[in-house]
């Protein structure tokens, strides 16, 4: 039986070694607060979750290491809080809630704890602006660190899938979009601002509860952008079988961006026609519906194949694959 | 975008790179058949999974190349059952039955496709033994290839936990035990014989459907083999706040474990009391409970803490543990 040393005693300096596997994952329990809907919690063979409405609504993603996040330009509270928001997205882009996560963090043996805990604060932290638990996970050795999250979540109604969007449909967005990529074209030019889009590249803040909203408004289809706006309205086109002409002229560029842009020599539309990762939603919905704020009519679906740009293709890089 | 090969077409010695992101997982995709649980399969932001009993249990288990499995131990296939079955054996321990997994994949750029498809297959073959659906998942590119897997499932009636045990229950076993240990041994001194216990380890077999059972006949606690068996039945005994004695002349020692001991001077109990990949359940029921064939009786609850065998301490290695 490894050490069970609890979380307030923590040397300021241990390793994942140092406390022994049991005594990682007391620590970390310790850390998340469970809701309600969690009917068993962390520390059994599997953790027990209320989903009312028969139905549950599943997502996974993994991070690696230097390739989803680099340790230089994010503190362990934004990994976290990055790691947590992804996934949340993703049951945000169903448009459902989530109620409970499971991580798996598999960590090299000399990685501090105090980094561990931080990104798990962050984590946590994240995980409350939904009111969803980390109710499980596994942690193991590894030599690249990774984070592997898993939710489940709730939809009332029907969930919005990708492919229900109708030729005549308005596509919309609701979320800052670019954002996080002009984030990246800074840090990865050495600078640290504008802070705003370092800090939304650090740490998205996807719109959450705009995915019930868009459901609750009708919504045809529905996505958070994490490919890239291009590649996730194409996604959309591809699954209704329909084409999406965006107009350029329905963006508002924010000055950050365009401060980036006139220091990078880059278009700020590539940014918000590429970027992907500030989790904001598009959604397809039928002409004529009243959108309240915090969404833009940015295109229409129409018969066809594909995504343009003020009705011609957009030349530049598309977005972001993992191979 | 990416390549979108279909999977009939993957060239014999392609890697992930060639296929790209969107590639890969199609092909993936179409290896995962769906049971009628699943409302929405993969492909979408999330899948939407049926819950008609209004709880869901979740668990997540991390499997790292070279210390979960080795790829010169163990077929692809192998590691995909293996990866499966100690996640559905989670949802087991808990009195309950797989219903969707999810698997995050991180692969090295140069893994052959072929092996992450193989692997995929054996994957999807272990859960169509207790009817689950792989309905979701991620892959990504790192140095270290690693399967995240995620589990989720339904209880008929309460959750098994491990903590309901009372003092003068029984403690009962079901499934192999030690088999697994027996075959990494003989793997790690260079051997393939005795051929059953090697592919013990390399392809667990555990007593899917005694969990329920257990939760039908009334055990009080349940947990699956995963640490070892002293370790395992001592979280019982720490969440019950118990002890446990465990009578050695309960095991059956089978012929294959007394030849490894003798080949390797290794006492048989050790690998009975200390494997723990085998994935059997201990259970514990209330005394006179006449168990079911498949269950032995193995020791008894009482009051007090810790585990002992034979009334004493077991002197040995206890188990594993990651760090």
């Amino acid at each position: 039986m490894a050490t069970m040393a609890p979380p307030d005693t923590v040397p300021p300096n241990a390793t994942p070694a140092d406390l022994g596997e049991f005594g990682l994952v007391r620590a970390l329990i310790a850390r998340f607060a469970q809701t309600a809907a969690v009917i068993v919690g962390p520390g059994d063979d599997a953790a027990v979750v209320a989903v009312p409405d028969g139905r549950v609504v599943v997502s996974t993603d993994v991070l690696v290491d230097a390739r989803h996040f680099r340790r230089d330009w994010a503190s362990a509270a934004d990994i976290g809080h990055k790691a947590a928001a992804q996934n949340l997205s993703d049951i945000n882009a169903m448009g459902g809630t989530a109620t409970a996560l499971t991580v798996g963090l598999a960590l090299p043996a000399d990685l501090p704890v105090a980094w561990v805990l931080e990104m798990a604060d962050g984590f946590a932290e994240e995980c409350s602006l939904v009111g969803a638990s980390v109710v499980g996970g596994d942690v193991t050795r590894s030599s690249e660190l990774m984070i592997a999250v898993s939710v489940i979540g709730s939809v009332d109604g029907e969930p919005v899938l990708r492919s229900g969007a109708r030729p005549g449909d308005l596509v919309a967005l609701c979320g800052r979009q670019g954002w996080a990529a002009a984030g990246l074209a800074v840090l990865g030019r050495g600078f640290r601002s504008p802070r705003v889009l370092v800090e939304a590249h650090r740490r998205p803040a996807p719109p959450y509860g705009a995915g019930p909203q868009a459901a609750g408004l009708g919504a045809t289809a529905l996505i958070d952008v994490s490919d890239g706006l291009l590649a996730d309205v194409g996604h959309i086109a591809d699954a209704s079988q329909l084409a999406i002409d965006l107009r350029s002229d329905a963006f508002d560029v924010p000055e950050p961006l365009h401060a980036v842009a006139a220091a990078t020599g880059v278009d700020p539309m590539r940014f918000i026609l590429t970027g992907g990762d500030d989790h904001a939603l598009v959604a397809t919905f039928p002409a004529g519906t009243r959108l309240p704020d915090g969404w833009t009519v940015i295109g229409a679906a129409t018969e066809g194949e594909g995504v343009t740009v003020d009705g011609a293709a957009y030349e530049g890089p598309a977005g972001h694959t993992h191979f």
